[in-house]
């Protein structure tokens, strides 16, 4: 495999049911990517040597996703100046992925994370992919195509409705 | 001027306050960009257009401000496949800041915005800067200094509270 | 069937479970409709088709349902005079629902949407039916009595408990 | 003045700055209209005799507005099948307009409110209109004259900060 | 029976299996009651009637349920200068219960409502029972009966967790 | 004065300038009250002594209000079986008012207090007038004069618009 | 068993699901401790002779758990200077443990309470052990032993990620 | 003066209006202390440095305040297992505090912060001192006297109020 362009990172091993689909992503797309787990409380030091050598390593995005106090994406971003994602992960303990939002979210000024929906790791990995294809108008032609896929399944749904009725659409 | 790699656009004028903040990172990192107002519910065929067009005219990151139920963003999104910074503006009707913040964060999967902090226009300007970074050495470098600028600040207030003690801080 | 006077829309036929209830009011009151998934973010440009010819198609009424970043009703909105009503759909990834609430009520001055109670879909359809019951005397005494129909029912509820004591209501 | 087809109410006097952008609208517009209080708590059955005779006295739509603990747009709901637009209001000892907001959008199936934006006096009018619009075709064009307004205010806006850049939009 | 001091009231049979607790408390005390089904929004002139007669017909306090935009609690409170004790029921589409909550607490001056705990209709119960007790000393010793009750619970609770070990606690 | 029937305790203070609302209310309707200062958190015994003998001393009410996390009405009702009354105190360091609602309303079954709106002393003044009233017939007629008072203050407000228009009243 | 040094206490026997584990903490770590049931709201004189004599009896910390509108954190730190640690307790029918964090967090200047996540309960018990081991170097070093002990489990997991592939870990 | 045994950090100098009150209780219980800005963003390896020393450095007890998406606390919490009081900070961007509270509340498991109310940097300190109190018999009898002097204000108050009346209390 080539060498990983993006680095996706979670807190704990049990995020990896979430954070697994910005892999998928990866994969589909033909984007090298590496995963692995760094927690900021219970690894902070393998966090600051991951985060400070991320561009050295040749990583240009960091996808990073963590719940409840939710500090490993903002604390990767104060470490590295590769774009860094972040995804609120609503875990067991989470007050309803409030706390792993904004914790993720509400960065001060100067160290920005790039925060997508909660548990959208999905969403991470075509951001990531997006940030790429600025520079590899072979990525950016397969997102586009993607895009399309994405309204010619809605435009199919509709024709289906049309045709059977939607009742038939309720399973 | 060279061309613009970044648009800046927002629902309204009255959100310029707010999102002149990116433009002046644009302007200390040396970034070409371009500013206007986008509004989507009052000129929703004007934001067809802009975003349909962005990656055609060489724009590489969108960088769209909005409050309330602030569609912007991620309308802009779903009409290109470039990355699309959103930033939530606490408008004067907003509930706190927690609408533009909602309607901009959870959107759907397949069509991520790239969210930044409740009014923070100068974190998008930094994350622009860092996608534009991915693939220019030059820029990365401005933002590693302006990253040691930051500490550098901080350490400084530090010294400064010792040397003369906290009380002299307080003003 | 006659020409459709209300227009259901759904941002994804995921929403089928709550947006149905909405085709059944019109069923029930014998109000000709149509019903289709419209997608603002994965079907932008069908969905400024679909805004923008529904007045001349005949449309008087439109409902429109969405979850999360819910763009659909006010894109809508934004794209004909027409009255729009909106219903916030609680789909998986939502935060409790307040995302959906949020991005549909918190319009901005100018472009409204008329929004109903969290997955409300039949009192959406409802509130068409009273619209278009403003020059309608036939569908405004149906409203009359399916409003006597509503008191009916928790009367005898009430009559029921009186007869038989309430543990009996219990099952 | 013509027989009034909007009755604007309110719950209370203190509701008249923010309510009061919905008569401007109908004044606007050319709606003939009626603006009084209403209190459902203070006077309910004031409120009872309003809601039972709107429709008899010539009223085709009620805009309603209250604050806090919000009873009125729903109780008049409750009395009457014309479409009824809830508008929740910002008041002093309201927890941040959220009781508002809940106690106006919540309604139990059969029973809908159209609920507008916290303080969207404004949309309440535009919304009323557009519900009149959809029999009457020079209110329908003045809608949409009102929409090409809104536009044309944006892409002028827009002009102004190409010509003079956006630094002279500041103030 | 004798002739009922308390009314228990509810906006939808649905919310019996909440409702019931007061009524369980009303019999564990030997209070008279009498429990019926009134909603604000089907049956508003039922409401009428029941609060502006409650007084006359013997009613010294009424406890009111509902849920979503609750009204019931606060338009009785409008009707009557009984103490009315409202109940905010967490039904099936509330927003995790805030809406019920919000809706019968946030009275505006002059028309209070006696709020307890979402889903709280034992201790409506017993706060009825309470405001009878102020006149009545055999209810009061039985309420202090009830509180010793209470402590002795715990207290056993305590007990044998000291003597077994906490372990044989946890079943 | 008489031996005072209703007793009015707060927190701190600072409280003083939103409880007053509850002495008013007495004094306009003659109820014998007392006013002072309990604090759960700083006078815990005196919070004891105050709740454990407040029947023996001829109250039979009991108006609490407390700001931020907010025990002293939850305790003292848990100290005595007299109706307990609370009022949520908008203080300074309080987040909006949520930790005062939740911590007085949400108590557990066995111990209810009658909670009031954030900030609502006059309410509670009134809840506790009609908790007297149930077995005060003129203290009942005082209510239902002051249930009269609001009802023409709206009217007289409502006439007062009509016959000057509704642009007089917005000052 | 030596005497003990921290006192578990929680409101209701029903939290003890939750507070078992700040116990298995005290056991982990063999810290001396105490487990008793303290119902601020059904034994009010028990929680004050409990904390009153705290730290006669040797404690020198007190774990408190409750849920709902959580007193007994904050009416124990009332009662004794000793650190008090709160942990919110998610009962059944809290509303999504907001009142339960929120009354136990928010204490008044003067009344700290040391407060953990929502069902923090081992982190409560790893805080009282943080505390003890101020003066007791055999315990700072557990638990310095327990933070490697955390740190190693994760590099396992990413060394086992490593090793067979991220899809190995999904189970 | 002494060596320090409380460590005082804030994210910013910004803070220090609010966390100087940790600094005023130490110096009013005799308690020797620093106080620097340690930004977890900005200077997150001056932030490692601080916290991996601290117990070398004598240090017994940290306390960290921080605003927005708040990670100083939880992030120095990871590095040291001296205990760690968090202080939430409502700063200028903050949306009305919920993510500075949730940020250093919702520490995952193996990591406590023992968090105070938001601005609570007075509570912070007098928790700081409890601490300390555990070990140290003169420190823990200034905090009683302390306590003593918070009733004492609360009593004369309330005795003032009896001898004067409250309305004199009220300015």
């Amino acid at each position: 495999m080539s060498k990983p362009l993006v680095g996706i990172i979670m807190g704990s091993q049990s995020d990896l049911g979430v954070m697994k689909e910005a892999a998928e992503v990866m994969e589909e797309l033909g984007v090298p990517y590496e995963l692995t787990v760094v927690s900021a409380h219970r690894t902070p030091l393998r966090m600051v040597e991951y985060a400070s050598e991320a561009r050295k390593r040749g990583l240009k995005v960091i996808i990073a996703g963590a719940g409840g106090a939710a500090h490993l994406p903002g604390m990767v971003a104060s470490l590295t100046s590769l774009p860094v994602i972040g995804v609120p992960v609503k875990s067991s303990n989470s007050i309803d992925g409030w706390d792993s939002v904004l914790s993720i979210l509400q960065m001060p000024g100067g160290v920005p994370v790039a925060t997508v929906a909660l548990n959208g790791a999905k969403n991470a990995g075509i951001l990531a992919a997006q940030i790429l294809g600025c520079n590899d108008a072979t990525l950016a032609q397969a997102l586009d195509r993607y895009k399309s896929e994405l309204k010619e399944k809605v435009e199919s749904a509709a024709k289906n409705m049309d045709l059977k009725g939607w009742k038939a659409s309720l399973k």
